[in-house]
């Protein structure tokens, strides 16, 4: 933008009625001087607001403070069932729904095996039933559902919410957002489920923060969000953080891509299951082949760290030359960023601690100016909803943005 | 942020004058009328605005529109002498000296030999007096410098303009900003030269483009600066952009830092130098050997360059290789930052086209999802003032932010 944003009366107002009602649902219940003071506005002017949103019934009353003599001034709160927004995790394995009210608490939640994938539009079909199912069951009238968020595993075009691949889904090129959107009647929005879970992420762990947050997402495969300050690095077209992608050893083994040696090549919870079935295809004797009960094919990621906190060398090993590569990984990340925090969430994170003790020293060795940096590593919330509450988070933030909000 | 910047009044005023300000500088000489298009703004306003700039004489008459019948439109422009602004690019072999006046045209250049850089405090001192001095013989006064922005090749502490470690310089903690500030009569702001560099190169080539932009300098060493819109990541600590120091071949040579295979120790100038070095002193057959008349010490990345380009295999070869390693670095910042645009630039580009050919290709090799991107990846304006006219730019950006200019 060559020139500033224009300003008028109109935005003036607009930005502290917006500035009044997160107040509300960040702080509230709290008086009207309160808010004043908080956000330096005369106490007219935050009068003047109030009346105006306790006319469309955003907010109401939580009673009088019980203190002093003379006039008890009101607290005030939002109500909570003034809207709903929701979120939706289209997960390879599992489909997690999550309801928000007007004050962001998760009112309902859901999860259940996804099923067929394919094809892509009967998917689409079921899914939107879902939603609107789950919706009704709460009881909630469509009027009051500002919008639902979906996070799906896959390269998505920038913006318009379309499927280019989704490896695991069998699907290319699918128009997602616009199907979705099709059968569904509130505004719909569909963002990766790194991009999505990194949200999360950043909104529960650094509400005040800022600088930039890395989130990598250490699971079947690898992928990772950048979060500037708030808000989501999305990148040109939609693709940025494709850590997975980036070659952490040039002689490794080949990679879905195409390339040699990709972190999601070496390091990625599938490449873990894979190295295992290997080794004990030609080699029995780890405790990994009594956990597969002689089925190979059974060996996953989890299996492996529950043999390796068995105490099992090979599993161990395993791990650790994962480990080693996910520090050099993240490091390239962080040398290029300088983010002052990593969040390792995922999968392979629901593990013991030593696992991410391990990724440090990795990165330990393999970043630059270590002793100038100021950086956090740390394990995600590791919760199991952060991809759906953060498509959530996504949709609301837009909202906002845009001052689209009810109020 | 949690909440939006409260707006007033005055900030309404003062967008409005900063964006008439600078649609005279970028779109003048213009009209009153034709400003209050642009910016959609009134045209009393506008009015009101342009009385008080000529009242500061920031601006002046540039004459009437020669058109039509009835009352003429005065034509306004910026007073090109209003105010001036420098850039300093304090380079280990040059130093670089650029003043611009107000509407940004410069008006004075001078580059020296840089010369002794030890001790830090010695050196600092005669840096002063060069830019005084320089300044002095324009015949500008004192007061209508808005500032001097240095650019420094070194790790710098963010925002203090501190040298936190100036390998090429000696230095190490030095608090360059706070000595230099101590001795000038102006503002004073230090940044690292890559990233001035990379603000200049965003700026004569990507006015009005979004998205962002990765600028490589591939010069003695390497480093990158990321763009985003028209603000530069600085990262935490204020060393993002590290792309000299990611790993690119786990099982390469040692590098400066301490790492194994860091992309600046296997393509940078010094590593083709050294290379090229390794090699003649075991192997005479080579255009090099004659290049450098027997003195192997002399042997530089220039000289490759040169011997490639007449013909000689083993320079092209180490060129090659170089080139290889430099598109493996640059697509581990492009996948992760999904930019849409690389610039680079640097002393390594200012040879043949071929070697920007070689980049790309490797790059093509090494991204992820090549189909679904729209980048570009081109040349930098290649003109030895970029840093410190990068500096400059980064100072009056740092004013404009602040609404410190004199207007």
């Amino acid at each position: 933008m060559i020139y500033d944003k224009r300003l008028d009366q109109f935005q003036v107002g607009q930005t502290n009625k917006y500035n009044v009602f997160r107040c509300l649902i960040r702080e509230g219940p709290i008086n009207r001087a309160a808010i004043a003071k908080r956000l330096h506005l005369s106490i007219p002017t935050v009068m003047a607001i109030v009346d105006e949103l306790y006319e469309k019934k955003m907010i109401r009353s939580a009673g009088k403070i019980e203190a002093g003599v003379g006039k008890q001034p009101e607290i005030l709160g939002i109500e909570p069932e003034h809207f709903f927004y929701v979120g939706v995790d289209i997960g390879r394995s599992t489909l997690r729904i999550v309801i928000h009210n007007a004050i962001g608490t998760e009112i309902a939640v859901m999860n259940e095996f996804t099923g067929d994938t394919f094809p892509a539009k009967e998917f689409i079909s079921r899914l939107q039933l879902k939603v609107v199912n789950f919706i009704e069951v709460q009881g909630i009238e469509i009027a009051k559902i500002l919008g639902v968020g979906f996070a799906m595993p896959a390269l998505m075009e920038q913006g318009t919410g379309r499927v280019i691949f989704a490896p695991d889904f069998g699907w290319t090129d699918i128009p997602l957002q616009d199907w979705l959107q099709g059968g569904l009647p509130y505004p719909v929005l569909v963002r990766n489920s790194t991009q999505a879970m990194g949200v999360y992420e950043n909104f529960v762990t650094a509400l005040e923060e800022k600088g930039a947050t890395l989130c990598v997402n250490l699971g079947y495969g690898i992928g990772a969000a950048i979060i500037i300050g708030e808000e989501l690095l999305e990148g040109t077209g939609g693709i940025s953080g494709e850590l997975g992608h980036c070659v952490v050893d040039r002689n490794g083994p080949l990679c879905k891509c195409g390339n040699s040696g990709c972190l999601e090549a070496v390091a990625s919870g599938e490449a873990i299951a894979h190295q295992a079935q290997t080794i004990i295809s030609h080699h029995a004797q780890s405790r990994i082949a009594e956990l597969c009960q002689g089925n190979i094919t059974r060996i996953d990621a989890k299996m492996v760290f529950e043999a390796a906190e068995g105490g099992d060398g090979m599993a161990l090993k395993i791990l650790q030359t994962a480990a080693v590569n996910i520090g050099i990984g993240v490091s390239l990340g962080v040398n290029i960023l300088d983010p002052s925090r990593v969040v390792l969430c995922g999968g392979l994170m629901r593990n013991g601690p030593w696992f991410l003790d391990m990724i440090r020293s990795s990165m330990e060795e393999h970043l630059v100016a270590r002793s100038s940096r100021s950086l956090v590593v740390a394990a995600g919330a590791s919760d199991e909803y952060s991809a759906a509450k953060g498509a959530a988070r996504i949709l609301m933030n837009t909202l906002w943005a845009r001052r689209e909000l009810p109020i």
